[in-house]
């Protein structure tokens, strides 16, 4: 099921066609995952999405498995199974080993469980946690 | 406000006590923070929780900064505003620098919008994607 | 897959049918989708979604395209696909355009995106927002 | 309670000032928000965000209150209490009646009703609302 | 913070009135909380919530208690503050013991972390499940 | 689709296989369900939930009907699809009429709704709530 449909390459605008090249060209593979060809009906937001998102993932303080990790911890509090998919094989890709791969699972379910007890039972914050 | 109230050590059964000995020795600090203290009513939760949470947040194939860094994307995520107090100030004191952290603040962001975008779309996950 | 069996024009109780009745005169349409066929088997359920969506969705202060534009932006957030599906499918019949929706996306994205950070930071509100 | 201190004018870098330079001149008023004062210890997070806000909400194909209320609506479903207060202190400055905003809460409110019926029946995507 | 004012007795037109009126009469207590007292401002939506909350949580097939549990679960999950605090004070005062308590805060945190788990690992529906 | 392959019988490590002989023992019925067969690549993992999950939904307080309508609340609310399927059929299971489950239906629907209005409204929380 889909609300937007994809677009195939010979059905893109010349600035989507720009956009697709730069992906291509920054990942080093000519796969295009259909998050890009829904986007690429608005040349416009495609182009910004990608641009953000590959100065965010991209080299800095935080190493790139690492920021996959915390993507795909976002992706699945937030309920995206595209998203947990993407990004998971995107951790692997990026060398995330299957011992690394189970302690993240363990910490996420981690956290959703004391974010749980901790708004059922409205812990109040203590100061020592304010800046 | 709270929907239960916050125990002081005087008020600990013994075996909830027992528990709040060994956070204090494994943290090496005499501060016990307001989820403990309401979890100490139940004194199995509690012992249940911090078990495994030291398990799970120690040491592993994922460096701790990294494990806290996480629990802040999913704290986040979950819109749990103790969460996300408590594991900042974590991480900050397992040295995450600023810099480290503008790029979470940003990483989180980003995930956030594309997880919307992906949702709205409704995207079929690619066959490419799957394990 | 569902947990619940949908109910054919042929399996309706006499309440259902009326409201499935009420549902094609008002929609001017023969078609009954997924949702109502679920809700059909507690027709007190049914009777009271279907005449409290009719008003809510009906005429008003707020125009039906925006209603359903609003409708797919929460649908998105709560990460209900077959809701999102649904709205976004009303929305078009009623007449979004290609470049509404492609705006609609956009801010739906943005939305998130900075409700992630917001989240994040723990942005305190400012007093000018108080009502 | 903040997890990131919030700049006054003073402690602005020159990026983060040319930022609230440019806020201040597209609104027509002195008034910064606590959000891009969070965000202000990041110029280059706090000049994408801007960018990319007044891009998405500015004049187009929905009308500016149209965009606050979706905004609105996402923000509820993500539990953003800040973005809330700031979106519908938006609205109301964008010209929202009184009328409009009780039609606004009935549909956000109804939007989560008929989100969680569906998720709890697990009702399947009917095929008509497939692109 | 509020994003709308709370109407004291005397600001409200009679339609309102007499939905407090019936709040009052069906709990035998004179006290209203902040929830109504904010949708007043909608008789319609006032009136509507109240008719149908009163039929949903009333005498049924579950027991009140256990549709204040139940309630509570959801609140927590969507992480609403108030509904938790206003539900948690419904079950008390229904007569949920402390030991209940207890056992619902762990069967929520329970849920939280499995919800995580297999939304992590997204686990592919048995096939028994299905109606 | 799935980020974790679910393993066979036959693929069990020896604590794994260990673990699935108790849930067969426990539940008196030879079907594993896709959850553990995902969980069982981390035998800790999978150990320390199914030791913690048969605790917390064992014979207590509660009883085990109203605990896994709790849980089914929680895992609308999250957005599970799987757990949402799994807990309504281990509900169903356990005695879950026709009756109970459309009251169950209808709660957390009412739930959804009032979450939302209170969300938007941002309705202060009453001194009355607090403990």
């Amino acid at each position: 099921m889909a609300t937007q449909t994809l677009l195939s390459d010979a059905d893109l605008s010349s600035e989507a066609r720009a956009v697709f090249d730069d992906i291509r060209k920054t990942r080093g593979s000519d796969f295009i995952n259909n998050f890009w060809r829904a986007l690429a009906h608005d040349p416009a937001l495609l182009k910004a999405t990608w641009e953000r998102l590959k100065q965010v993932m991209g080299p800095g303080e935080i190493d790139p498995l690492t920021k996959e990790m915390i993507y795909i911890a976002v992706s699945v509090a937030n309920a995206c199974s595209y998203c947990t998919h993407s990004h998971t094989a995107a951790a692997r890709a990026k060398g995330m080993t299957d011992a690394q791969y189970s302690e993240l699972v363990a910490i996420i379910g981690m956290a959703h469980q004391t974010n749980g007890l901790v708004t059922t039972l409205q812990v109040p914050t203590d100061a020592e946690f304010q800046v």
